[in-house]
């Protein structure tokens, strides 16, 4: 794979339809892109998509929130783009299942999302970042002048608990405490780690009854992955950490 | 053990020495209180002062941050105190000890504090939430017109991440929004469901050489508890969510 | 009045009925209290009634919002007390009117509150603190180990805007502002000063007719009175910064 | 003037050297810009500038912070670009002087800067909102598909009072809860209004020898310039109305 050496890679976690599918879609535009998601069925016709227009994904199936898991995943990303690789962007995009019973009816399943995605985003930051320092931010010119950056989808759930919410908000307050201990430990070093509060319905197939009599009140998939793109080209001068996205009409 | 039956318990999980004791002793000044740590060693002189002082305290050596462990707890404290007892108080004050490491440089260590504090919150919450519901608030005279109060003790990192801060920001944050759940979804069935942001270095006999030269820099455990203990009193039209707790010279 | 000179008083300002009366009845029962309210129809019976239950109350009709106003009541207070007075608390608990009309049809009134509310309360802290330093803290046996305190009502438009709440929320940010800056410039010289977020609609003459059908809805404005007299009685090494206040059945 | 009524504009408050001058002239490459400033002096070179590389400026020297000085611009605005004219963005990015004098050694200067900034605010909203709710957003093909926008520059002191800027953080904390509560108000009609917290030096001709020895360490100005820009280019799906922008080796 020597051909791939020279060139910067982007890799994003939870890339099923949807959200993940347009920040794929995005970033294949500039980088080959490594798409990482549990079952192969979301992934091959996505795959099949960016190479067929022109961009280059690997499709690899992966359970990021099991620490092997992701590690044969890095081994296999090693293998393709070889041992050098610079990884440009990263993106946690993880959606967890979480319930929504009440409290007291929950079972073990109560900490299943927390499991899944703090660890999950734990597990993937370690393997991914060692890959970006290795990057020289905007002194490296395969980058366009883009420092490396690291991108956790996070929800209205990381600022506020709610009834019903409790294994929801512990595993994205969790996250959103995991990207600024990151960002504020990396930063100083060029990684520009940034955590994005999705507060509204993202407009995929599955939602696609909801809301439909107010136009655009549900959030376009394209434009969360514009945003992420956006953080993506700020200079090191000018990070953003934090940012929310929601349609107009949400009341907030 | 039906003589215990008409009165109210408080349960203490990290009820070892510094706040976890002075938040024992303040609350036996009104209830029995149930002790559980994870060992005999730090409990017994706590529960023996107690017992000598005219309180009444059981000590448990329990670890809340497993299940199993968390339910035979409340086995023997049904056995102790009759199946239809009544808490009144609870605190989760349960220390963990975390990674300090850079973020690449820990292991799997790294999520122990997310396990153990996190996991540890939602046992113990979901074991005691059963028996204090059964109390209706300022209808029960026993409780001097105290509504039944669950309270967690947080920290600094509850609100900020910080550089080698990932562990432990994540339990705290997860601990928070799991105490905001449940003051959400419990508050108006009565119950006072309150988080504590404690910041700064709390007097301890393991602190006391730290910054002897500034009086009172160090945060009297004993006005914790009195905080806790304040808490508790408010009448359910007056409930506080979140209180913070700092020394005058701590910079926040 | 030499006789005054070695005990501390507290001045609340905002002293009309309602919280204003409770937190005044409160402090009465440890300190000489100085009222400022706007008027003096709403002084006159609550100072008789604390002079009355032997308390010691001293009523200045004062418009806070005027610095001549709130100077010249000061040199009437150390007046009646002695040049060297000592502040043990002081209270802004001043209530402004605002406009809640849509943004565009609201006239140069839509900035009154804002003028009264910022101004009176940076009138009001310029006024009392050199008062409050001169006290020593828990040096001090006046003041039972109390340090001194400066309390500022907030609400829930000082940590969120709304739609029509543009004029109220500019004002309560604002005095949140204050309050953090002044608890950061003069916290390590001793003196506490903390803001109370006050959510929910208080239980006064005015807003009996409210909410009658769901009890204990309001919130009762003595507790809020104890929950301030409970600030005053942190010690330096435990200050509580800021705490809200909501009843147990409010949304948040 | 009919010439211009079919094409939207922008207008920048506060468009002085600096930030300012970039936003001045990153929206000009696609709106004609009116420019307010205090001072002519600084208008004039970046007016010129402007018009020369194939934009077109308007200066007009104004006090916003008067409200009558403020609707007389409005007055010529109208005169120049016509009765109907459309604002596609406006910014707010009016810098105020404020005191760092300890709190107690400060004069009546102390409210200067939030009479300044948050009349200024409230005055430049009242005169432009009008002119954005004529365009429809999306449906307006002038605009490129970009909904209306009126962001607001505010600070890390919008955020957290300290000691000796109570002042400066009055003032921002006031212009963020207006913000908020227009974001609030008129969200629901498609104007986008954002808040932005600029954290940390800009890279100025009045800074440009602090920071030397750490590269990058200064706000690169043209990138907040961009970043509003991208703001204006978010559909009403997904729009940010917060977001913060600081360079990597900032501690926050």
């Amino acid at each position: 794979m020597a051909s791939s050496l020279s060139r910067p890679i982007a890799i994003i976690a939870g890339a099923g339809p949807g959200t993940g599918a347009s920040i794929a879609r995005r970033f294949a535009q500039a980088y080959p892109v490594v798409l990482l998601a549990r079952s192969s069925s979301s992934l091959d016709p996505l795959v099949r998509g960016i190479n067929q227009n022109g961009g280059s994904a690997l499709g690899l199936p992966t359970d990021v929130t099991n620490l092997d898991n992701m590690n044969s995943a890095m081994t296999q990303i090693q293998k393709h783009f070889g041992a050098d690789l610079t990884v440009a962007a990263a993106i946690f995009n993880v959606a967890s299942k979480f319930s929504r019973a009440p409290f007291l009816d929950a079972g073990t399943e109560f900490l299943d999302s927390l499991e899944a995605t703090a660890c999950g985003a734990s597990n993937f930051s370690k393997a991914v970042i060692p890959f970006m320092l290795a990057d020289k931010g905007t002194d490296t010119p395969d980058h366009g002048g883009r420092p490396p950056t690291l991108i956790f989808t996070g929800a209205t759930a990381a600022l506020k608990g709610g009834p019903g919410l409790g294994s929801f908000a512990m595993s994205k307050f969790a996250v959103r405490a995991l990207a600024q201990s990151l960002a504020r430990e990396f930063g100083p070093r060029g990684l520009h780690v940034a955590h994005a509060i999705i507060d509204g319905i993202i407009a995929t197939e599955k939602t696609k009854d909801f809301n439909q009599d107010v136009p655009d009140s549900k959030i376009d998939p394209n434009w969360i992955a514009e945003s992420y793109w956006f953080l993506h080209n700020q200079p090191r001068s000018a990070f953003t950490h934090e940012l929310d996205l929601r349609p107009y009409c949400e009341s907030w």
